[in-house]
């Protein structure tokens, strides 16, 4: 065994030890050092740099790395196996990729807007804000010695007759009953839920007490989470936190984490960094934030996509990956939080969005629904740009679904230099005709990378001012164009000097291919579903863009590039995260949730991937703008 | 602090520390020594005896401890406290009270045949030994590109076509869905429940896998935990094994578990002790002996009397013991084993046998329905001697029951030389007229002490030799009878050398004076319980005694103390632990758990500390065997 110590930019240090032959990456793992490796330790993202400071190690060498940077012992950790005692230096940027914990700011409007403009576009849609949740003050006769009914029948008669409803009094409520009962004469504070002539009491206070009768809403996105913690009673927002998901050290996507969870003990480490490492601290900062008890919670909407959708119940999701492509489940039977130790009340009932297909999950039909595209008469398109991408098409009448393997690269993995839109991230870049660049960066610091909008539009101006051609090579030359000793040109964004980081940020002729794979996917995605309706794009009346790529995003140079129909600007809509403003709505609305049902079984879903049409189409979307011209009149 | 070594019997040593002035049972209790204490540590049982070998302690003297033993250095724990560095000899006596777990010898008639017996009355009495459990093979056909239904609803699509019922998939059963299905090509072997036109799936195996189908049945005794593990198909029992309950270390009945359930952190404190500390191992056991997994037990019967019942669910009991002596619950609706985390299935449900007063609990109901006196004519009374005594009396009209605080003396509590009918135990005692002892020892060995029976036998004996007196006083001389300095008598069954222990084995005035309380306690409850109903004792027809007394039970002996009323001999059956056998009942047959919860609506019950002519009937039941002779008819 060879003794191994990381020392991390933030002054730790961490030591280990490891079996020759073992790889890096995999050995900082286990120690519990954060390294990101979104492409899953294959060497295509660049990620994972660290530098080797003491002793060897034996190196596949890769093109993410100069020789310069070679030379300074800079490494590939998922490239590097261990063949002596070594001292790693591990840089804060081997974990930028991973999105720390971040609570909003609900004093600002950007926050809490998005949540508020669902609620208007679904109360003019016809969905009540209501659901069957509240408190319930009750004074029972004391029992004396000719009266000795026990104190959950005498509950429960009185209630009944006070309502004339069915009573299910919860395990959690007969525990706290006999306390309660006996603090303040028999008067006692119920927390209900009313549905159908049925009351459900979760809870029980004395009288006096002060209760909070909470939910929490939870979009479960590939890279990062996204929670709400809501008064079930107002509808007020208490919390938001955002994390990053923890499952993303078994991979960037849905695939390759759907092969780690087939592996042995798998699935169970899939779910529990998804529920131990991932959810459950999220709930337990939201709950600090907002001062509100474990046992205050009483209900949680869940809105991930089929596969965290599995992965998070702990259900297995290989045959979601092999063709015919079969998820367990669209809809489950009601989950209780309990049944899955989350810190919450233990009877409180998740709700999980449903899925669709194998590869269009709950986070799409909580979108949907908080588009109210169902609800129009004319067509709309939406699209959803996260880790992976996914479509829908239609209106009142008909709705239209499919997905595209788009990667991860709007959400800057497959990048070398990209990254989440956070703090550092370029996310808006222009070019001048005499070649000054002038960025935009997030958090008001030095870049540190380039997000999913940044990424649009550099390849969008390289693209007009020539520098790269219609295949994405580099063609131009200058100061900012550099080549590697295999002849791979890159375009310099930002020298050492310039970064947060020290290192240039730089987009190669890789990442460029990269991302036209990516926008490529979904132009042709978009072709293939209005194909498979015997429509064209002249059908699309709005385009509703969803999403981490960033509220930045440029529609001209997204249209510039083929990414998106050459069809009016101002029918282009950026509308954030509908992902979780979909959980929010379902968690707060009994109607939203029978809603987001209906649409779901409404729903038509495409597989791509057996379509005959979808290879020929996303042939054709490789380039820029497109093979065929025609399909972009305005771009010149 | 101080350093403490215990040096056990069996070769172990256990050190620990202990502050000045600590108790040194609550210290031995910390360092997981076992040494019983069911008077809760107050001094009044006198078996915590240890010999402290050396070193010092602070010392409350005790009569239960002679001049000469002191001298020795034996000392009673719960009168210590810690007051220098000391090595105490623990002996194995000081764990004999309590219940090591023991299996039961299935190929026995004698452990077999009350469960036979059981069927074959409630067969007479119309109750089918059925339930809603079977194993169901389905094959489904496979999916395809053009067939794309989820796992689930193909599932549940093709059974309610089958069936026409309503399908219910658990959460495990949906966990286990996808793997089970493409093992052998989409035919799988279902574990359903159907019950009035519900199907419940809960649990999923491919076509060829061995499948059990099992259920629990639990006595949760307040000494002593009982388990039968139970094909639910065949009815067949597969394990039977006894456990101490751990609660013991809390106080040997129930007003003391209660005492300290009521303590912060008390609740956890008792539940832990009866789930993780005594039906977990219990059932670990029985599933180690049959060979059968974890979720491989489907449904569970747990019959308790209501404060177990109470603590086991975790809920507050303090109630019970308070005027005007209220519970939480007489039923519960249903609890999984999952929200108190059992090793069973997750989403098997517990039938918890219904209370019907705060000292008549499930563990009543269920040997009433397997006495089945329900079904009779005639009246019977029945009496169940545990820790506690209840009775019931009553006909197919009309039952009435009341419990009566008999402590812990049937059991071998309350009594110095006191024990469980285990190995060891004097169970059947006679003198001829020459003075001449004679006792059958449980296991073939030198007696330990003195269980139920045997004290009952005992009295008897000592009575009719005029040895004691009508107040239980010793009246008689000789070598077997001993004086303390204060004056009390003891008779002596067994000199130091004949015994196990070294200690000698003598019945002591007060131990006397204990155990004519107890049976006290029984036969005035029997009276008042028929006056209360304007009826006398010619109304008894039966008379079935239940119970861990012992099958060595001497109803002669019982009348002759004045415990049991003077009835015809022949009208006595002794007929074991009904609890368990109603429990298995309740278990494998629904229609016995509907009847069971029936009989429990239709009991009245009869409390006992609130009757003014209880305290009476007590004072005069206070003698050998009334202080009314005219009862006692057949006793010259």
């Amino acid at each position: 065994m060879f003794e191994i110590t990381f020392q991390l930019e933030n002054g730790d240090t961490v030591k280990t030890f490891a079996a020759p032959g073992q790889n890096l990456l995999s050995a900082a793992r286990k120690a519990m050092v954060e390294i990101d490796a979104p492409c899953a330790g294959n060497g295509s993202c660049g990620k994972c740099r660290v530098r080797i400071l003491e002793g060897e190690v034996i190196y596949q060498k890769n093109h993410h790395l100069s020789e310069e940077e070679e030379s300074m012992g800079w490494r590939l950790a998922c490239q590097c196996k261990v063949s002596s005692d070594i001292t790693v230096w591990v840089p804060g940027t081997a974990s930028a990729f991973k999105l720390g914990m971040k609570a909003a700011d609900l004093s600002s409007e950007k926050e809490i807007s998005i949540f508020r403009k669902v609620k208007s576009r679904l109360s003019e849609a016809g969905i009540l804000f209501e659901n069957g949740f509240s408190l319930y003050s009750i004074t029972l006769s004391p029992p004396s010695l000719d009266d000795t009914l026990p104190d959950n029948e005498r509950l429960v008669r009185a209630l009944r007759a006070q309502t004339g409803e069915t009573i299910h009094l919860t395990l959690t409520a007969l525990t706290k009953l006999p306390d309660a009962l006996r603090k303040e004469d028999f008067s006692v504070l119920l927390v209900v839920e009313r549905c159908g002539g049925v009351m459900t009491v979760y809870d029980v206070f004395s009288k006096s007490e002060k209760v909070s009768v909470c939910g929490l809403a939870v979009d479960i996105g590939t890279t990062s989470v996204s929670g709400l913690l809501v008064d079930l009673l107002s509808k007020e927002i208490l919390a938001k936190v955002t994390v990053g998901n923890s499952q993303i050290q078994y991979g960037a996507d849905v695939i390759n984490r759907i092969i780690e969870s087939s592996r042995p003990g798998g699935k169970e480490r899939l779910q529990s960094a998804i529920i131990d490492s991932t959810i459950n601290p999220l709930i337990a900062a939201m709950r600090r934030l907002a001062n509100i008890p474990e046992d205050g919670i009483y209900r949680m909407c869940i809105a991930g996509n089929t596969t965290m959708n599995h992965l998070f119940l702990g259900i297995p999701a290989n045959p979601i990956r092999m063709e015919p492509y079969i998820p367990a489940f669209f809809e489950t039977e009601p989950v209780l939080a309990g049944s899955l130790h989350l810190p919450i009340h233990p009877e409180a009932k998740l709700l999980i969005a449903p899925n669709v297909g194998s590869y269009v999950g709950g986070d799409i039909t909580a979108g949907i629904l908080s588009s109210t595209i169902w609800n129009k008469d004319e067509f709309s398109l939406f699209i959803d740009l996260g880790t992976n991408g996914e479509l829908v098409f239609g209106n009142r009448d008909l709705l239209m679904t499919c997905a595209c393997s788009a990667g991860p690269a709007f959400e800057g993995g497959d990048i070398s230099c990209g990254m989440r839109a956070t703090d550092g991230a370029i996310e808006a870049f222009h070019m001048d005709d005499d070649g000054s660049l002038h960025y935009t960066v997030i958090g008001d610091q030095k870049p540190l990378g380039l997000c999913g909008s940044g990424i649009i539009d550099v390849i969008s101006e390289l693209f007009s001012h020539h520098i790269i051609n219609a295949k994405g090579n580099i063609i131009g030359e200058g100061d900012r164009i550099t080549r590697d000793e295999h002849g791979i040109g890159s375009f310099v964004l930002a020298f050492a000097e310039e970064t947060e980081s020290g290192f240039p940020i730089a987009l190669s002729e890789i990442d460029i291919q990269n991302f036209i794979h990516a926008k490529a996917a979904i132009y042709s995605a978009i072709r293939t579903l209005l194909n498979s309706l015997g429509f064209d794009l002249s059908m699309i009346c709005d385009v509703y863009v969803a999403g981490g790529i960033g509220s930045g995003i440029n529609m001209e140079n997204a249209i510039h590039i083929g990414m998106f129909p050459d069809i009016e600007r101002d029918r282009f809509h950026y509308i954030g995260n509908t992902s979780l403003a979909g959980a929010y709505t379902i968690l707060v609305s009994d109607q939203a949730n029978e809603k987001v049902s209906q649409i779901a079984r409404n729903m038509t879903y495409l597989e791509l991937s057996t379509d005959p049409s979808y290879m020929d189409e996303f042939i054709g979307a490789s380039f820029l703008p497109h093979t065929d011209t025609s399909l972009f009149p305005s771009i010149s």
